[in-house]
């Protein structure tokens, strides 16, 4: 199916992702529960997922869950698989990159990113 | 080639996860930078990897990017993807869970999860 991930077998070993360079932002908008604004931003992730080193993209927002651990406090979530560092660097100087910055930073008040690679 | 993604196709469309549950969690170990902690975590989290509701994981510690927005502070991050709700909530009572928090909880100082589901 479109959009799902296809793994090779079923064996804990094939289950583990590596090779793969996790690009993870959380966007707080400055009007948290703003339609609107989060209507705009996601409608700029979309337009930025064409950027052609993204290997795969996940948008989304809070699960159900509360634990004291667990921060639900942020309006977004975008989640981007690269191979590699280079495609992510390149990434972050692609027009289409900066054409988002341009048009969406004023929505947010607050981006944490974390880029995360195999141990 | 296990362990990768595969795509379907290569168009944007097909590069969107959805109809999945991602639970990322961020470690702060007590000793930051002891590399027999950080062992003993991931050795923890390989074996906690075993839950049967879990589709796919990564390991992976902060990649070799500097920019203010980017925390490089956490010591681990751990990320899994479910197919839905249930199937995590089911993974925090599993008795493999329940041991890994027993084994490895002592390590850290501090957690942060974000579980997040599709816009």
């Amino acid at each position: 199916m479109a959009g799902t991930l296809i793994l090779a077998a079923n064996n804990v070993q094939e289950k583990e992702m590596k090779n793969i360079f996790i690009h993870h932002v959380y966007f707080w908008l400055k009007n948290a529960g703003n339609k609107e604004d989060l209507d705009k931003l996601v409608a700029g992730l979309k337009k930025l997922s064409a950027v052609k080193t993204i290997q795969q993209f996940h948008i989304g927002k809070p699960a159900d869950t509360k634990r004291d651990v667990i921060d639900t406090s942020y309006s977004a979530s975008w989640l981007v698989f690269f191979d590699n560092k280079a495609d992510q660097d390149s990434y972050q100087t692609d027009p289409i990159h900066l054409k988002f910055v341009e048009e969406c930073s004023t929505l947010w008040q607050k981006v944490i990113v974390y880029d995360t690679v195999a141990m």
